[in-house]
């Protein structure tokens, strides 16, 4: 049976940057936190939607004609197939919901491609 | 196209309880904002799970065997099929994920059962 979940306590537990987490499962998708600063790279989903939520920090989601500025409690659904480029000036803390199998750079080839762990 | 969603102006604008509304879609997804008070009605999603996460208060889930108790920041995935009763001592403001057309009573006939509504 599932255990609740403190997003605290599971950020807690990542030291690193842009390596996401998966810390629960609803229907097909995951739940996942992760921490990021600097800039990840330009892609996009074919097949689903990307929804992000600012836990702390401040991230920003590059379109490709406007940039959405994202802070603590507000949260962004990128529509598939729209290419993205998330960044942060500041380490800050993400949660993001996509389908479980949805890589992290979508369609773009990276050396940040990560695979899909659980903490 | 999507603009950034704000928890706290949503839920500023719902002035009553157990009113679930629609801030956002992820796929077939609705994220919806509700706030509670005193205890829901017993029910299940024989079809789906259910994801809640506090944003402000404390939220009691019950389930026939436990009861689990949600702080802001923490979240909870019911799995489809288990009977589960929300209830809150105090206003509290929960953030729910859920398939677009889920009715927030479930299987439960009751007065509590709510039209899906943007907000």
């Amino acid at each position: 049976m599932n255990e609740k979940v403190s997003l605290a306590a599971k950020l807690a537990l990542i030291d690193d940057q842009w390596r996401p987490r998966i810390v629960a499962a609803y229907n097909e998708n995951k739940v996942v936190l992760v921490k990021v600063q600097g800039d990840f790279v330009w892609h996009k989903h074919d097949d689903t939607d990307d929804l992000f939520l600012v836990i702390s920090g401040r991230l920003l989601v590059d379109l490709r004609d406007r940039t959405v500025e994202l802070g603590p409690g507000e949260l962004f659904v990128v529509p598939r197939g729209v290419e993205h480029r998330p960044r942060a000036l500041q380490e800050t803390e993400v949660l993001l919901i996509e389908p479980m199998g949805t890589r992290n750079t979508g369609d773009a080839d990276s050396d940040r491609t990560a695979p899909e762990e659980w903490i």
